[in-house]
């Protein structure tokens, strides 16, 4: 294992919160340089203002993780594969399906590691109800992922401006989870997207599913929302065809196996992203799960769409 | 080259003025069968109610057609694809955009062809107007998509149902038309779609996009309309860098340049889509052009929402 230099683009809350720390504890990675608009600054490392001022001066790094906000990630992903970088995604990795679709190939062509990670996958309950779910068929699966948008994105207009995916920046999260440990690929077949009436992006969805993981007649829901006060709801509740309850509980950290609490570890998502990062620049192997992005654009494309009241902070 | 022995599965209009016709004047295929569920009928060919039916009377048959409606496509193609059929599908291929993603890996995993077919690429003047823009930069383009719902789609409800595409039914020809001329890809970063106030898809849109293949500043749009009455107009004009003009004119089939007309070949979509179905099997070969799909589901997820007037035939 060699250690791999590594610079953050886009210096915001993600960044600080999570990735500064994991890197700094983690030695397969040495923090090379931070690139941030806003100038700012970590002691025993330089700041650049724009990647290309990062890219001529460390010709040399190894790999970028960029932190910005969705909609200029196409853009920047590709300034760094153009320079020759491997490439950390945080979540969404692109505002659209189109632009996913397009940074694989184009890391690809430059045999560059692309990696585009969905933090919530990172919890040791989803990789136990994964082990559980292999081979087997399911009888009803219900995600129940419902919080309070004043709590966890105050203020935030881009969440409702057109793009700003609305509740489904979290319920991606939820869907993250599923095309993991789901032993067969599901379909959105139907869904019902509530809009505020003054706003661009749902507040609320509802979400069927088809999938050949499915025993006939199975129900399998989703059900998103932002309007949830007091107690935070992250569950997602599985029915295996032997009658087994999986239930994985404050988004994926917890499994509960008919009741009884099975896994319950502290969350350690950046460091499972990190570690599997180092691995994926040993071995030069990129990994971009677009299934949680298409069902989103899924539930878009084949959605109902209804209006509710205005919203307002 | 062989001669492919082939089904169709939906014995519809499309089928009807297209496939059949096309399949009996071209020697490499011969028409083995068809599929349908109200029993239509073809001198010298068995009719079968289901799927499964032929796959158990004909295991030696090398491809089928597919032409049902989109909803059900995944499952029928899936199951050809089990019974190891080389697949061609009308369009659109798929519903949403991870079942077309599922039937690429299937199609793989069981090394049979699947070709998903887009008619309007199939035109003289494409090919033309590829042949013009590759290795150019493109100074402005206009999509212009306008016709008369009530004229080509009368009484069909399901278009105005979730997941029945409204205008992006006629629109992704054109999308499917831009992502064979384009240089390099296009991506959609807005769009407005307006929905009529009784209905659940729209019926017109505007995008907006952006392309390496765009000189700096150019505006690159699609209008498409529902609501055009009299003249219908299937138009796409770009003006290259060097201040050549080229119009695909009506659906692809004319190409002017500099407003003077260069191409003007008589619509043979169809046969050109089967000449290329033809080679695809005779090398073993798959082609699924996701792209156009892919801008119809970024379309409605970075779309901004508005309502019009109720719609009634």
């Amino acid at each position: 294992m060699s250690q791999h230099s590594i610079a953050i683009i886009g210096v915001g809350k993600i960044a600080v919160d999570q990735h500064l720390p994991v890197i700094a504890k983690n030695p397969a990675f040495r923090l090379a340089a931070l690139v941030s608009q806003r100038g700012i600054e970590q002691a025993g490392v330089p700041t650049f203002r724009t990647p290309a001022e990062l890219y001529a001066a460390m010709p040399d790094l190894d790999a970028v993780a960029i932190c910005t906000p969705p909609s200029v990630r196409h853009q920047v992903a590709l300034e760094a594969l153009n320079a020759g970088m491997n490439v950390l995604l945080e979540k969404p990795p692109a505002p659209t399906v189109s632009e996913l679709a397009d940074l694989v190939r184009q890391a690809a062509a430059r045999r560059c590691v692309l990696f585009a990670t969905w933090h919530s996958q990172y919890n040791a309950g989803v990789e136990e109800a994964k082990k559980r779910l292999a081979g087997r068929k399911i009888a009803s699966l219900a995600i129940t992922w419902k919080e309070d948008v004043r709590r966890w994105h105050p203020g935030q207009e881009w969440i409702w401006q057109p793009g700003g995916f609305g509740v489904f920046d979290p319920g991606i999260n939820a869907l993250s989870i599923l095309t993991e440990i789901a032993p067969e690929p599901f379909f959105v077949t139907a869904a019902t997207l509530t809009y505020p009436a003054n706003r661009d992006t749902p507040i609320a969805a509802r979400l069927t599913f088809a999938s050949d993981a499915g025993l006939p007649g199975a129900a399998l829901t989703a059900e998103f929302d932002w309007r949830q006060t007091g107690d935070q709801t992250w569950t997602i509740e599985i029915v295996v065809e032997d009658g087994t309850r999986l239930t994985l509980i404050d988004g994926g950290s917890k499994l509960a196996i008919n009741g009884n609490l099975t896994v319950a570890e502290p969350m350690a998502e950046y460091e499972g992203i990190y570690a599997r990062f180092a691995g994926l620049l040993d071995r030069g192997e990129s990994a971009v799960d677009a299934a949680p992005f298409h069902l989103v654009a899924d539930a878009m494309v084949v959605g109902k769409r209804e209006t509710t009241d205005a919203f307002e902070w």
